[in-house]
């Protein structure tokens, strides 16, 4: 059901002491091989974190051993000092598995600004080593520790099982797990992310099939337009299965497995009341689709009513016309929960008809310019979300 | 102290009936001359209501001899019906007024989507009519009036007032008022404006000033992200004081009017407990400022961590590198209300000393790029703004 599902892998969630709450605070995901191929998605904001900044060199080669993960501190702006805290880390993680720091991926979630305790951490990878070295393969409940270290306001822990191939080619896995509940906004949402599989793939086979699936899942989940500077999205591949899946079937069901975990962070999202579905029908391309969604989902008036239970497709028309996609914005359809409130510019079935008290909202906007369509994914803008961001602790 | 203060403008405000409240929700402001010459700045967002459509046709040569605004309805998404709605409402005034309903502007503010009653559209104009016939030059109680009658959730009534000139030139007035507390944003702020000038220009040089006054106040206020559909700044000339001023001169003080309104606007933002100031130094362009500035400004994180008076500087960082503008991710400083958070992209004076108890908020982000700077006005978010728009009422 999670990262440890695949043949391969063996992971391990500890506390540190980095979360004043003294829960786990720090995952170890290890693959045995054989293969150790790899790819690696990273937020696009210009102002990364130092776990970037080192992922993105380790992931040069395509080749990963093993990945640490802290929650407690995102390590973003803390200069060299940071970045230093973060190498040992990974020298660290070297050092107990035998392993090069070179094959070592970092990862780190919390508050923007502040140093991490480097003696906690390595106290956390030594305490995480020990127990990968008493993990039995396909351990569930190794993977749900690890989910869990990686937690911040997530209230659970995401994780996502996959099997893929057929009888005829054999059968693989893959397996996931993702935190992530605020700050999340495409390129990536914010939020980490490790996928294993034992399927048998070449690093740019992976790159090409992780760039596909995070850029019709994750990056179209944008709950509060806030995107993060610690983004990361690991894939791993050990090859134990002994299976070469067809890159496009592997991409599927990869696609399947980011979805699954895009859909999760949503419904988990801080402050939350209504999980949102906008799909943008009739587009000229799919950019234009995706533009277009984005700037609904990122309407604060839009979210504020459906928070309300208000279906003012007014604000929805009125995010539409600040983007520069192709429509006639006199001849725009838009429909709540299967009502469509307005038809060709103009108010067609009562609003009063319109139920939003369910959490799943579905909005539906038909351009009328083409025939591309896509969904984005968003959530209302709540007191509970106000209230959560306001006075921030990891 | 509002549109009435130039000489040669009377106006009025009554209700008619369009808010269930029973407040005012017409006002009529009429230009007596000699002159009628105009200039009008519209909201970019291409979702344009249907009183902007015909405004857009009388202001294309630049003579205006009256203009009428309601709250209580947009007349928006409409469609010919409500087109028609404006037209006949132009009318009334025009046959009241013994003036072309080619020289009439229409302003509307309100709710989506639902028609206006034109009935109630022309007992207003009538009264109205009826109440500048018994107007006074100069009438400060009508001028108030006018401006009570376009509010909607405002809390109170904008206006402003500014002498321009000289001993030498000759002295001018310019007068205003302004409504708007929701979907403030830029291109322009959801906001009417009406301002007056006695002051003897040409509609074309009326444009220019009116152009580059607002492009520095009402295109920097970014309360909410949100752009109307309904945005009108227009500006009347009626030359009474036969001052002919300086382009510049007139330029600078339209400004200051301006400016004024803005401020007036972003001190009365639905549900806000903190206005902020967010100065962008040291940017390579001046549009890389308002870029930077205003990626800040709609920042729900950020936002929500000034209404918690946090003084969370992670949360600007995040929303800095979201931008392409010129600068050194690693080399930004960070200043909350005179207090250095960051320095050199690492954290400098403790988060500790910042006081963000006061409501007003100044935040300085140097990009040590340039020499250019710009600052964008902003509100927090907080549990009265999710309130306040969740269920909407005008």
């Amino acid at each position: 059901m999670t990262v440890t599902s695949p043949t391969g892998f063996i992971a391990a969630g500890v506390a540190c002491g980095l979360k004043k709450s003294g829960n786990k605070d720090l995952a170890l995901v290890q693959n045995l091989g054989p293969l150790y191929n790899s790819a690696v998605v990273f937020t696009s904001n210009r102002c990364k974190a130092n776990p970037i900044l080192w992922s993105q060199q380790v992931i040069a080669d395509g080749r990963v051993e093993a990945i640490v993960l802290n929650s407690g501190g995102a390590n973003c702006y803390t200069g060299s000092q940071g970045f230093q805290v973060t190498h040992s880390t990974a020298e660290s993680v070297a050092d107990a598995l035998g392993i090069s720091a070179g094959d070592v991926l970092v990862c780190s979630t919390g508050l923007i600004g502040e140093q991490l305790p480097l003696e906690k951490l390595q106290a956390g990878v030594h305490l995480a080593s020990e127990a990968l070295g008493e993990a039995t393969a396909n351990s569930l409940e190794a993977g749900i520790a690890a989910a869990e270290a990686i937690m911040t306001t997530d209230s659970k822990p995401k994780t996502v099982q996959i099997s893929g191939g057929s009888a005829a080619a054999g059968n693989y896995s893959i397996g996931g797990m993702a935190k992530g509940a605020g700050m999340l906004a495409p390129g990536l949402a914010t939020m980490l992310v490790v996928i294993t599989t034992d399927a048998h793939l070449e690093s740019h086979e992976l790159d090409t099939a992780l760039r596909a699936a995070t850029r019709v899942t994750f990056d179209r989940l944008d709950s509060d337009g806030c995107m993060s500077t610690n983004d990361q999205v690991t894939l791993m591949a050990s090859g134990a299965s002994g299976v070469s899946p067809e890159l496009l079937e592997f991409t599927d069901r990869l696609t399947e497995a980011c979805a699954s975990l895009a859909l999760q962070l949503q419904a988990d999202a801080e402050g939350a009341s209504h999980d949102i579905a906008i799909t943008v029908l009739g587009a000229a391309t799919e950019d234009d689709a995706v533009k277009v969604g984005r700037s609904v989902a990122r309407n604060n008036l839009f979210k504020a009513a459906i928070f309300g239970n208000d279906p003012n497709w007014g604000r929805v028309l009125a995010a539409v016309g600040t983007t520069d996609a192709t429509f006639d914005p006199y001849d725009i359809d838009v429909t709540f929960n299967g009502v469509r409130v307005c038809q060709g510019g103009q108010p067609d079935q009562s609003r009063d008809q319109v139920d939003l008290t369910p959490r799943a909202v579905d909005i539906r906007i038909d351009l009328k310019s083409g025939a591309h369509t896509a969904t984005i994914y968003t959530n209302d803008l709540t007191h509970d979300y106000v209230h959560e961001n306001s006075a921030y602790s990891s």
